[in-house]
């Protein structure tokens, strides 16, 4: 299934596409797209549904993140070994973690907000785990069956901020920063999640085309190991990393993300996005 | 006011501290003490009820994190100078801005659960700052309307998880690493927070004794930054950094915590915390 949250900005609705590719709604059946309707047993029960029972939804209602109420947004840094060697930095022996803001999150539509005084602002295109179940000390083994689906991730950086001290999550974490979606994908239609190419376009130029095969620590792997260290939930999200390509890594020289340029990505068969970034306005100016 | 949660984990109800320290149910009036109880006008209602009217709650029910829904746990590192010295660190010419999973949280007496592999477990007291409005782009000037009010925190860390990778996150967010309460003060009550004395003990041994006086950035400061960055929410905790006498700075070696330590914390006003130690369990051992 590809689950969704379409509508105005805090007032989304849980809705599901269907083979045609139309909008069905599903308020009347989950509240949200949320952790407790990932379980098991409730994604079976949607999936039950005979989807032309659904009302449809008319028009191109703007898309919202696929998920509510996320608790974790759980990053792993230096994930493929040739952005590792653009960063110029070490390919890491262990997963690196940190945690992006789950404020930062939004649609995959939606405008990316320069943040004030940013000078460094930079795209990775990355492949998103949705947790669906309680993962506490999985062993890799089991760790997929933790997952309630994927879906596509910008993990937006200020590499300025990100790296002012040795802490990357201020750079990561400035509203606007976390495109997701349109789509969690159910895992049942993602067959094997490290076989997916993932790409990214800055105003139509191809900056970076990748595979999750490329992967430093794959995803079992890596649940596994945020496991041992904190409890994923249901909702949280984990983003994997990005393969190389960031502006920061542009050579001769770095292309940072100026107001106006138009940041398009996607994953094979988890769909798109698109951002336009703007200019932070302030409060008043609103 | 005092506000708190109280009950067996996850089935608090929130309640209130009354001038002769006795508990009052306020689930006749509050669903929550979270983001939205915390609001001006929300507070300003419970604030008017007659406390006589409230029912008392008997015994002494155990105390849950005085605020439930936290999306954000924003942590300031190396605040105060004498811990940077310690820690072998420079003095930040800006804040430090971490972020500690959520999950972490927990009342201020639960134990403290020794993580699978930990070997360098550590203590810090903490003055919390609990969010009660949206604080985005705030001057300083007005930083503290944004605050509902202040609490204890310990911000358990796992050092060795913590320098095992560049990024903090990991030994900083494992289950039960954020001891938080036993009350939210509501900020009429602390005229200034950078005037409270901060300690905490080992098995009965002081090891840090220090005032928010000494803070490098003050709470007014601390939003302020912060809100630059990412949009404070209401329920949002900063953690506002610890004074010297942690673990890792001890001389002439450093002191890691073991199962059966005690550790007991406090901050003028604000009440106190106590944690016993306990060595991780598997989930099959229950």
């Amino acid at each position: 299934m590809k689950l969704c949250r379409v509508g105005p900005r805090g007032q989304e609705r849980p809705a599901l596409l269907d083979a045609e590719g139309r909008l069905r709604d599903l308020s009347g059946l989950v509240r949200e797209i949320d952790g407790e309707a990932l379980s098991v047993r409730r994604l079976a029960e949607i999936a039950a549904i005979p989807l032309a029972s659904l009302p449809l939804i008319p028009g191109r209602p703007r898309y919202g993140a696929p998920v509510a109420g996320t608790s974790k947004f759980v990053c792993i840094g230096l994930n493929y070994s040739e952005h590792a060697a653009e960063a110029g930095l070490a390919v890491p022996s262990e997963p690196i973690v940190f945690l992006k803001a789950p404020s930062a999150i939004c649609g995959p539509d939606d405008d990316t907000v320069q943040p004030l005084h940013s000078t460094r602002l930079d795209w990775e295109v990355e492949l998103g785990v949705v947790i669906g179940s309680v993962a506490r000390n999985v062993a890799e083994a089991e760790a997929l069956d933790a997952v309630a689906g994927y879906c596509v991730l910008n993990d937006v950086s200020e590499r300025a901020f990100q790296m002012q001290s040795s802490q990357w999550d201020k750079g990561k974490g400035c509203d606007s920063f976390g495109p997701t979606g349109p789509w969690l994908v159910t895992r049942d239609e993602v067959p094997d999640p490290q076989a997916l190419r993932l790409w990214l376009s800055v105003n139509g130029r191809r900056m970076q085309d990748g595979s999750t095969r490329t992967m430093i620590f794959g995803v079992r792997e890596i649940i596994s190991y945020v496991s041992r260290y904190m409890t994923l939930l249901p909702g949280d999200i984990i983003a994997t990393g990005t393969p190389a390509g960031v502006g920061m890594g542009l050579k001769p020289d770095p292309v940072w993300l100026q107001p106006g340029d138009v940041v398009e990505l996607g994953i094979e068969g988890l769909g798109s996005q698109r951002q336009v970034v703007v200019p932070h306005r302030s409060e008043n100016a609103g």
